[in-house]
C-alpha cells in the first residue's frame, strides 16, 4: 500500500501515512483518521499527547528514499553526480546493470525518458518490479538478461555499470549506445577500478574521459557552533567515465 | 550560431563545428567541409595532417559545457547533488535565483517541467536569454525581478538561492513553494550558510534539514599509476537544505 | 604502576601488562606470570588457551596512547602537523594551554627541550601531572594560572592555545614569544578560528600566516578489496597559525 | 653559506639574510647593511622605498624551508604524521630509505636521538650531505648501501621508506628493527601500497597496523570570506604502518 501523506516534526523527524483510514502510530502519540483525512497540506496537526506535526503529500523523493533495499544501492550524490556529467534529461534513453534493488533505475527513471535495467538474479528482479510499482512509474523496463553475455538494446545515450567485474560488459556497452553515448562505471574498490579503466584505454570504441570519488560532508551549524560533523565521510565507490565515439 | 557536430579525438581533446559549409581548423590541422557534411555518427575522420577524429552530434551535455560563463557559475557536482537531495524530475516546478548566467536554471530545464528564473541585472538576463536560445530550451521563464523584494510564483517545488544574502530571500520562497517544497541555499562562504540556517531555524514555515559540502576528487588511473590527481579539491561553494512545511 | 610489557597478537590486538608478577588475563585466555617474567623481547608466548602473543617493551607512543584522557584530547595528526609545522625539535621551549589532561604537553615534552602548561581546573592539573608521572618525563612544568590573565614567562619559541576564546591569550602570547616564535590556536569551529583570526591580523606583534584542517582518511588494504575505510573521516579542529615579529 | 637574519613583511614575504656585509636587495627596494648589522630581534627596519620588515633569527623550520629539493620531497604533513604515529622522540634512532634530497632524514635529526640514512645514487648523497652541512646537524649518517641489498644496522625504533618498491626492504628492515619497532612506507601510488601491505600481512615477523592519507586543506580567513581555499588539496602519497613484533 503505498504512501498518501508525510508527517513532519518541526525537529525533522518525518512519519508516513499509508492507510488515511486508521489512526497513525507514532513514537509521539497518534494522530486521529479524522485529522489525517480532513488535513489539507502545510496544516499542523496534533498527535493526543499533543506533539505538532505538519502534513504534506509526499514527493518523489520521499517515496524513494522508502523504497526497498536489499542490496548495497547506490548513494544519492553519486546519482546525482552521474545525472550532473552526463548531461541525463527528459530525453534520454539510459540501460543500467545490475539492478539490485532498482534504486538507480527508478531515480533515473524520474528524470529521463526511458531506463532499461539488467539483472541476473530473480529475487532482485521481484525487489525492482515492486519498488517500481510503489514508485507509480511507467517507463522502466526490466530484464533478465546477462550483461556480460549480451544486450538487446541499441541506440542508448548512458549506461551505467554497478557490477563485480564491470570490464567484462564493455563489448555489449559498445554496441548499445550510440556515438556520443556515454559508459559510467561504479565500484567501490581501487583494483575494480584500474582494471576497468585499462580495458577501456585499449578498446577503441571509447575515449577514457575521468575517474573520481564524489564526497559529502556535512557540517553543523548552531550558533557559533559551525563546524563539520564529527561522524565523518564514509566510502561508496568511485565513478569512472567513458565515451562512446565510434 | 549553433554546434552541428563534435569531433573528438582518442586523447579525448574536443573540437565543435558549428558550420558544416567550411573547414573546421584545428591544433592538430584542419577537416574538410566535405568530410563533415557526409560524415555519418561514430565516423572517423582525418584532418590534412593525418590525425584522427570521431565525430558524432552533440548531446544536451556537450552544448551545456560551451555556454556563456560572465558570472562564476555553480559547479556540476553541486547541481547533480540538488538535483539527488530534492528528487527533482520531469514533473517538477522549479525556481532559482540570481540566474547569474543562467547555467543552473538551464541545466534544470532538461530535468524539470518548467524553471522560474530570477536575476536584478539586465546584462545578465542578456546571457540567460542567449544561453537558452543556444541550448533551444522552451521552458524557462526569465524575471527582471528583485527575490528580495518579492516572488509573484507559487506551488512551486523547489526553490534554489545562489544569492550574496539568502536569508532576505526566506520569507518569499515561503510564499512560493508548496508544503513539502525544498528551499536550497549554495553559498562560498561560511558566514554566509551560518546567517541563513540560524534564519531557517528561527522561521515557522520551515524544518531545517543539513548543510554540506560536495567534494570531486579525480584520480590518475594508468597502469601502475592509480593515485589522487596532484592538481587538487579546490571550493566552490555549501549547499543548505530545508523544508516548507505549513 | 606502569606498563611493563605489551603483549601484541598478529592481528594487531594489544594487551599492557603492568606487573610481572601476575598472570596477565585477556579475552583470548590467560599468559603465566612465569612466562612473562622470563620472556625476552620478540619473544612468542601462548595463552593456557594455546593463543599466540608476541611481547616486547612499551615504545613512548605506546604509553602515550594509555595516558588518562579525561577532558577530549587534541589528536595525534594534529599534534604531528604543528610539530612539522613550526619545527619543533629538541631544542624548543614550547607552552601550552590549557593543559586539560595533558596529552599535548606530554607528547611535547618526548620532542622538545621544555614544555610548559597553563591550566586554570585544578582537578585537571591532577590528571596532567598523573599522566606526567606515567610516561616518566621530567622536562614539563605545570602552572595553575589562566592565561588570559598572564604568562610569566619569556623566549618560548612556539605557543600552542586549545582555549574556548583563545583571541583573549593574544596579548599574553606576544609577550611570551621570542622574535619568530609561532602562535599555533586549535579549534573546533568556525567562529572561533575566525574571530580569532581576525584579532591576530588586527595585532601589530604578528604575521598571521594561515588557516588549516588537518585529515587522515584510513584505506581498507587487503587483496582486491582496496579502498577508503567506510567509517569515515570524523572532524576535530582546524589550526591557525601566526608568527611573533616585534 | 648560511642563513643569517629572516626578514618578513607584514603580509607575510619572507627574505633571507646570509651576509650583514652586503646591502639585502628584495623587491620592495634595500635594506642597508649597517641596518642589517645593528639590528636587534623583532626589530623593525626600513628599505631605501620606506616599505618595513621585521627581523629575527632563523629557528630550525625556516633553515628547513630552504634546504636544496633536486628530488621530490616528502611533505611536512606526513612527516608529522609518522611522528605522531610512531611517537619518534628525543631517544629515538631512526633509518630512512631512500635519501633522496635527505629532508626527511635533516627533519627527523632534529627531533631524534640518531638518524641513519641509506640512498643508492651518488649525486643524491651529495645534497644529502650539503643539506645537513647548511642545518648544521650532527646526527645524521649517511650510507651509500641499496637497502633492498642490506641493512648493517640494529636495533632501530622507526625505519621509514620511500621507495619505488618497498616490499624488496621488508626482509632487511625487520633484522634492523627492534621488537616493538615501527616500519612505514610512503607511497605515491595505490598499486605500491597494495603490494607493500600484501607482503606484510605475509610477514611473520610484523603486524599490519594501517594505512591512511593525511590531507591538508588551507582556508581563506578574513572577515566575512570563511572558506576553504580554492587552490586545492593536492596529493603526496599514502602512508602504511606496521609493527616489528618478532
Amino acid at each position: 500500500m503505498n504512501i498518501k501523506k508525510i508527517l513532519i516534526t518541526k525537529q525533522g523527524r518525518k512519519f508516513y501515512a499509508k492507510d488515511l483510514s486508521q489512526d497513525l502510530h507514532t513514537q509521539y502519540g497518534f494522530i486521529k483518521k479524522e485529522d489525517l483525512k480532513k488535513a489539507k497540506e502545510g496544516d499542523l496537526l496534533k498527535s493526543n499527547t499533543n506533539r505538532e506535526f505538519y502534513i504534506f503529500n509526499p514527493q518523489f523523493i520521499d517515496l524513494y528514499r522508502k523504497i526497498k533495499r536489499d542490496a548495497q544501492i547506490i548513494p544519492l550524490k553519486d546519482i546525482g553526480f552521474i545525472i550532473a556529467e552526463t548531461g541525463i534529461n527528459k530525453s534520454s534513453k539510459v540501460l543500467d546493470a545490475g539492478s539490485g534493488s532498482g534504486a538507480l533505475a527508478c531515480f533515473l527513471a524520474a528524470t529521463a525518458k526511458e531506463v532499461i535495467t539488467y539483472e541476473i538474479r530473480e529475487d532482485f528482479i521481484e525487489i525492482v518490479k515492486s519498488n517500481i510499482e510503489f514508485l507509480g512509474l511507467k517507463n522502466v523496463k526490466i530484464k533478465n538478461i546477462d550483461i556480460y553475455q549480451k544486450i538487446d538494446d541499441k541506440n542508448i545515450d548512458v549506461v551505467i555499470l554497478d557490477l563485480p567485474e564491470p570490464w567484462k560488459a564493455i563489448e555489449n556497452c559498445s554496441k548499445a549506445l550510440k556515438a556520443g553515448g556515454f559508459l559510467v562505471s561504479y565500484s567501490p574498490s581501487i583494483p575494480q577500478i584500474a582494471d576497468f579503466v585499462n580495458a577501456i584505454r585499449k578498446n577503441e570504441d571509447f575515449v577514457y574521459l575521468k575517474t573520481l570519488e564524489v564526497t559529502e560532508r556535512e557540517w553543523e551549524v548552531e550558533d557559533r557552533k559551525v563546524r563539520p560533523k564529527s561522524k565523518g565521510l564514509g566510502h561508496s565507490g568511485f565513478l569512472s567515465f567513458a565515451r562512446k565515439v565510434k
